[in-house]
């Protein structure tokens, strides 16, 4: 926080996104990570991993509709859900939406997350804080409790922060090979995987390890305003379920505040240099 | 600039948008605005007027192919184009790409935007530097230039700056009455709006303002890395065209940066909390 009570992300060295807040609510350093929660006067209350905007009331259902929905609805039938990270909540309130899911498992490493989500962002820690019945909250190390799966989800999202940290581990080929056998007939993986603008070093190469891994990865984009340059993008994986033109066969449970049956097929039409740049590592910026 | 050689637009009072600067080069009061040239350190050199980013050299392709390419490729045999504001010669470059162009004009307010864009800005000024026999550029006041059109122009595009300070005049009804006047069959007008995340009012009169005036008003997007949360709007009206559902006869002309076949389509699909925004005025932020 500068003197002026501006909070700066230096999105890289040369790049920052400044917003303005009212209050610091809390700043602590856990085993894992730095967590800050600030009041700001634009995105409302906001939750910071080692000065890194992860996610704000007033816009986190951005990331977390297209993170979920997109590979929900081109699955035929979720039912088994893993989520890594995501300790704040968010993802599982918007899989819990859909009828199909029977069980939903979140694997967090690290439990001052979720107990600050709890304290600070009941909106988003809704379903953690009611205790529905089909959530298991798993404090621990994702990578590790995946290589214990075999043959069981339907989905895996990896809701996690940058390769720097505690997510470091979770954009590499080894985990990509116990989470694909983690996953039964129709799996689907997802994981958030950066700016296509801000990171475009880091989008390629997480392509090719995950390409290196599954049959078919398609990469589609949202608006997320607190991250960088507002686009990110996610990666979604699988052996058998071509994502990007798999046929929708449901209706999505309830109206969205983002995502809508055309936002099923346009999020993965990108624009040429975000082409260039993912699948052949030809940098514009 | 601060103290640290950084440079921020504030976008609105409580969001910043700051980049790393090696050098101001230019700093000058015209009759009708502030303009400054810096070197930047992520996007290379960039344009700024009344202290909002308006280009720069690493990216303004992303805003002027879009702001061209998405009305050109709908519009059957676009012959005569008429581009308001666009004093640094990136649309008109993107414009001159197409062989159907018979005559392009550019109506300038400030003649310094011109000479500043040739002297710092040579590769988006190329047309207007090599003196392009189609392109006949005008200093003065685009709505007192259009009012004098009858029956005229297959395009107009309003390359404008924000509606505060010389472009004020251009997001108005009675500008839109004019410049359909200026049109002939099968005309469209295509205009700049703002960012339908940080600019949510603006957006929505500008819409309400345009569907008062034309049959056909439908809104795109694009991302363009140095405005605000990085996402931008367009609207493209007309009165005989659908500009989202119009078949492309052509091809485009070469391989570009940013534009393809399927942004042609995907560039019309707006997420929901934007539809609301721009259509009915419920404002999200």
């Amino acid at each position: 926080m500068n003197e002026k009570n501006w909070i700066t992300e230096y999105v890289d060295k040369n790049l920052g996104f400044t917003l303005k807040i009212k209050e610091m609510l809390l700043d602590e350093q856990t085993p894992y990570q730095h967590i800050q929660v600030a009041e700001t006067e634009r995105y409302g209350r906001i939750l910071i991993l080692d000065g890194v905007f992860q996610t704000s009331v007033k816009e986190e259902w951005t990331y977390h509709e297209m993170i979920t929905n997109i590979p929900m609805m081109a699955h035929p039938n979720p039912e088994r859900i893993l989520i890594i990270g995501g300790g704040d909540g968010g993802a599982a309130r918007e899989i819990l939406r859909h009828e199909t899911v029977k069980q939903l498992d979140i694997c967090e490493i690290d439990k001052r997350v979720v107990e600050v989500s709890q304290k600070y962002f009941p909106t988003i820690s809704k379903e953690i804080n009611e205790k529905n019945g089909k959530l298991k909250m798993h404090i621990g190390d994702g990578i590790a409790f995946v290589k214990e799966i075999e043959n069981f989800y339907d989905l895996i999202i990896i809701d996690c922060s940058d390769p720097i940290g505690p997510g470091e581990g979770l954009f590499t080929r080894n985990f990509y090979k116990d989470a694909k056998k983690a996953l039964r007939k129709n799996g689907i993986i997802v994981q958030q995987t950066e700016s296509p603008i801000v990171q475009q070093k880091t989008v390629h190469e997480v392509y090719k390890a995950m390409t290196d891994v599954f049959t078919n990865v398609n990469v589609f984009l949202a608006y997320v305003p607190i991250y960088p340059e507002c686009l990110h993008s996610f990666m979604a994986a699988s052996d058998d379920i071509d994502i990007r033109n798999a046929k929708i066969t449901r209706k999505h449970p309830i109206p969205m505040k983002y995502y809508n049956e055309e936002i099923q097929k346009s999020a993965f039409v990108l624009p040429e240099f975000i082409k260039e740049a993912i699948y052949k590592g030809k940098y514009t910026f």
